[in-house]
């Protein structure tokens, strides 16, 4: 292979993580630049391809780039720019596909981290040989990438695969960052387990170590160590969440029938605190037909290099820009 | 080209419809026999044959048919089979692309019935050149056939697509033929809509004229006579029937971002009945960045015509028995 390699820039709010990947997914080298550092985004950019290309001269991999495949939050697939909304300091929209691939002269191809996540999965994680999977994230809000066929599923206009925001209370739901009320976001990312805590903590009369903590700065973490620590009330709250997704993930299989559910991100650690319910609400839930079918897996990815990879995966299938 | 006619079959819980369809979509000639009629599968598929033949010969098509698409309960397009559970007369699973081709010698292909009504609308009717779209049903049940991408979505066991048995309300749901409470199919199928009818009967006092008839009798049809008659109970009825609906297509929205929702059957010629507070439900529901792009479109197929068709659309890419 002439260009044995691809370049994964995963663009987070805070750091951009870049590096440079091989067929196997094995990460030859990565590095990083804050985010935030440029106002303008032209001069990110040009910091974004000194750095990257330093990468590349220190590992003789000039010239042996098949793509950038990129990671953004709301980034399009199909038009190459990232759209309104997001938490980065650049104007958007940001035709970052164009911009990328002017300033290094290689293909790119660009798409929300989520879907990024899924693709990655499924190029050298938990869904190797899987044509049909969800990908869910669980971090700060909850995302997904959803794999129909082998292919991912960007709907008509590249938005498709918003799961956080599928509505789990219809009534009295809390409030979203979206503007409508009772999305799955809401209550089980890493911010909605925080939420489902303080509720609990206004509700019940119970002790609880939380109890300690100012309410309102009482984080996911917090709740895990205390039900760790056997906490009740905190265990009561994993409970609830596990649950909710639980019931959730039915709904989605009786769209498309899936082989797994891949949970990632933060709270995709909770381990059995969180994965016991989610099972027992999908035995419970599950229409007779997809009984016992779908699995429920962590994925594989590796911590530190699940961004990149999930980004770099991407690289293999971009293509020049159209004249 | 030598092999210009497919033939569709729809098989009902009463009916089967058959029919001989150019590629234009235009229904040659089409007939029908009673599915209750033989106890025995080889003696149903032995008069369908004669009969499907008889059409054939009569109108010049013998070794022109490139082959045969069929719509049924639960049939499953992987497989070839019906598989449990099903209003027809015969024990499943029923190998019916087997039984068909080998009787035939034409190349058969199997779906359920709102799959078919999918392929259908997308090659002849209100789909044409639309590649993201859901097509429901409302009719006895929900049915649904997903497009995404220009391709049917059939999960990785063939029995994606049953959006009827989302869950609309978590509690204190309606049961559900499916075993399960608070299925969309409980509450926005024409049974459903009798059963909203009999339930606002009971809760409410104000006068109706549904009132005279007696309540475990009232139909999807009087409600919506009365309805149209200006009863305000029974247009109360449509008006939280659309709006659940509108609600559900939110959430399916998320999901694949389709370009449009297409209703088939019975319920969708409620007209504006239906569709003014569905299309209402959509604008208040919708996230943001989905608001306004999605269409809901009525079936164009024409209603006699709409089994056949859809089914006959699947008996392009029949294919061959594997040896």
């Amino acid at each position: 292979m002439s260009k044995p390699y691809v370049i994964g820039i995963d663009i987070g709010g805070t750091n951009t993580v870049f590096g440079i990947v091989d067929a196997r997914g094995m990460v030859v080298a990565s590095s990083s630049i804050k985010t935030q550092k440029h106002s303008n985004i032209e001069d990110y950019i040009n910091e974004l391809y000194t750095e990257t290309m330093r990468l590349v001269d220190a590992n003789d991999a000039t010239d042996k780039i098949h793509g950038i495949g990129i990671g953004a939050p709301n980034a399009n697939y199909f038009t190459g720019i990232i759209e309104d909304g997001v938490n980065l300091p650049w104007p958007t929209p940001i035709p970052l596909a164009k911009l990328v691939s002017e300033k290094f002269g290689i293909p790119v191809a660009i798409t929300n981290d989520a879907n990024a996540a899924a693709i990655g999965e499924m190029t050298y994680g938990a869904a190797r040989g899987l044509k049909d999977f969800i990908m869910i994230t669980l971090g700060t809000g909850v995302g997904s990438g959803i794999v129909i066929n082998g292919q991912l599923v960007y709907g008509h206009d590249g938005f498709a695969g918003e799961l956080g925001h599928t509505i789990v209370k219809r009534n009295n739901g809390r409030l979203c960052g979206c503007g409508r009320t009772g999305c799955l976001e809401a209550y089980c990312s890493a911010t909605g387990v925080a939420r489902t805590a303080r509720e609990f903590l206004e509700i019940r009369k119970d002790e609880s170590m939380l109890r300690e903590l100012p309410i309102e700065d009482i984080t996911s973490k917090d709740v895990f160590d205390a039900a760790n620590a056997g906490d009740q009330l905190a265990k009561d709250v994993f409970e609830y969440t596990g649950t909710l997704l639980g019931e959730t993930f039915c709904d989605f299989t009786v769209f498309s029938s899936p082989q797994a559910i891949i949970l990632f991100g933060g709270l995709a650690k909770s381990g059995e605190m969180l994965l016991k319910p989610l099972r027992n609400a999908m035995d419970k839930n599950m229409m007779g037909i997809f009984k016992g079918k779908v699995r429920v897996l962590l994925s594989e990815l590796k911590e530190a290099d699940a961004a990149v990879l999930g980004a770099s995966a991407l690289g293999w299938e971009a293509k020049p820009l159209e004249a």
